[in-house]
């Protein structure tokens, strides 16, 4: 048996009951894979303002530098909209992001047969959809130079630099590039090369990057255009790269796409420890009911298992699950429509763990 | 008879062949409300590369300032992909919202209901859907400042400043709540204020100026959440105010939800001349074969006659004609399917006058 060591973050509204479903799914396949998980709880997000005053303790902090891999539930709530803006919830995000060095942010986006119905469009759209969007997570307008506002002139302005480097672009396409040899091996770089000279830069070293990969072909959308085809034609795509701006809204945008955000996982890797989480918010409204949809938590640890730990198999038999557990019919309240068999938080997960 | 100043630029592709079509249009519903056009053609994009070297000529832009409003086409296509980036076709559209000072970009999505079959969305999700998009179109990362990739310490990067003043944000958030007002009175302005500065001063100054109107509601929306609640719930939306970069992708994306982009118009407004033009491209491969949907462009003259001519019952009846053209089953070959009527550029616009 080896061991590993993973801090979970449950964060705030839902993240407790999510983070503890994927937890005990977590730990029986690593198990069966041979590691041994020791799992750690730390505070962010409202969870840690109410505790510390702020949102990222620098325990916190420290715990996911010397974990193997971090599970997060989710962060935020309206109870705390109203803190100063320097502590606001936003901030355990994208402090850890940059803490730990997360550059890309991995969104699959894959509609299970069994959930069709559930997504706004034509069901012959979106059926058999499998993406995978790669944002850049670490660079970009998110963590350039910021001017708040302020009299220029006689005006009062503001502004924000959306910067690149070639090597910053390089590291993502490269991830991007290996990603897609592992799949269909088409590469669409989005950019706004039109307007932006960032974007030049970025479109010219992705060509670079991508050359290298004699297997895999790569394309370049705008991003206005991008927003089109995902709607237009989703089935065009296999691996999407962008930078971090231009993935914010186009991962959300494929999400929906798929009609049930509570399904989808998502994985942020750097050089170090990577951090697993599901897509969707903290949804106070539904915490502690047992309702919650622990299905985009659960996948997030199938990810944490191949990405940080390398048990593939348990991945894939995390993977295999869930899909067996949709096929028969259960549902939670989020998913659920007469024909099929409502299920609560925990009756799902008890569920997924008896497939295994 | 009071005489109004017409430029058209026909741009590329099926440019020609859509002006054409709307001009005709134009004329007679004005001459109805006693306005009499005097149309001059100018050239701009590919066209334009052609002839003088460069996209955008002195002559037109001079032309357009002394004009009453501006109909054009599409300009752009692979012909011209190769020139020089300080000339390519982008640059006439740019150029033309700067000279012009076109600060207000105005898109309408509306789904006629006879066509919403084409929607990749379900019909029921955008059945009824009546969405006013405006977009400041004159600020913000198109024209901050850029840095084209250079070596800084070693290594090679590229900027563009996002950036807002004070000012810019006002007079664009009272042009959204003047065009609410005339609506459902419900603004939705969209940002990422939980990451960027500019964004912070943008709903600061959207918030104090929409304050103004007493029977005006404001709302904010951080853009990722819009690009998906666009796709989830459309119809929510009544107009949403947003910055240059937001609205390019956001006003793409809403666009495609109807299915049917061929038939969308748009106005860009300034203090002096207006721009129209209908939101799709110059369609190279089709250019001349009479398949063109002339629909958007020719809804794009109603915008000029409402917006730049005030004159808001000939913009109705042509909304009502082209309406009834559809209604009774006749189809451009972009829309058709068997059942309906497939038509000509020419014979829908001659339906169309008709109908006037
Ligand atoms: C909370 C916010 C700062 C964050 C982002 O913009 O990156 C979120 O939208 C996300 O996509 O994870
Ligand atoms: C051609 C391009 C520069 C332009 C833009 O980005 O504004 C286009 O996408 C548009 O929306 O009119």
């Amino acid at each position: 048996m080896s061991e590993k060591r993973i801090v979970v973050i449950p964060g705030d509204g839902i993240g407790e009951e999510i983070t503890a479903a994927a937890v005990c799914i977590l730990k029986k396949a690593a198990g069966k894979s041979g590691i041994q998980l020791q799992v750690e709880r730390h505070l962010a997000g409202g969870a840690a303002i109410d505790a510390y005053g702020l949102p990222l303790p620098d325990s916190t902090i420290q715990a996911a530098k010397k974990a193997d891999a971090i599970l997060l539930g989710a962060v935020g709530g309206p109870k705390w909209d109203g803190v100063a803006p320097e502590i606001r919830a936003e901030k355990a995000i994208l402090g850890l992001r940059k803490e730990l060095g997360l550059y890309a942010n991995l969104r699959p986006i894959r509609v299970a047969e069994a959930l069709i119905e559930f997504s706004p469009l034509k069901a012959e759209a979106i059926s058999g959809v499998d993406i995978l969007l790669v944002r850049e997570l670490n660079g970009g307008i998110y963590y350039g130079a910021k001017n708040e506002a302020a009299v220029v002139n006689g005006v009062e302005q503001a502004s924000d630099l959306e910067i690149y480097s070639t090597p910053e672009v390089q590291r993502i396409v490269n991830l991007a590039c290996k990603a897609a040899q592992l799949r269909r091996k088409q590469v669409v770089s989005v950019d706004k090369a039109n307007v932006l000279a960032s974007s030049r830069l970025w479109r010219k070293a992705a060509q670079e990057t991508a050359s290298q990969y004699s297997d895999v072909n790569l394309s370049h959308l705008y991003v206005d255009n991008c927003a089109m085809q995902l709607i237009l034609a989703p089935k065009q795509f296999d691996v999407i790269v962008t930078n971090n701006l231009f993935g914010d809204i186009l991962s959300d945008e494929a999400a929906v796409l798929t009609g049930s955000i509570g399904m989808l996982p998502s994985a942020s890797l750097g050089d170090g420890t990577g951090l697993y989480e599901p897509i969707h918010g903290s949804a106070p409204d539904i915490a502690g009911k047992g309702l919650a949809n622990p299905v985009g938590t659960i996948l997030s640890a199938a990810m944490l298992l191949r990405y940080s730990l390398g048990a593939e198999a348990a991945a894939e038999a995390i993977e295999k699950a869930v899909d067996q557990v949709l096929v028969q019919g259960y549902r939670t309240a989020d998913l659920y429509k007469p024909g099929s068999t409502k299920v609560s938080t925990e009756e799902i997960t008890s569920l997924i763990e008896k497939q295994l």
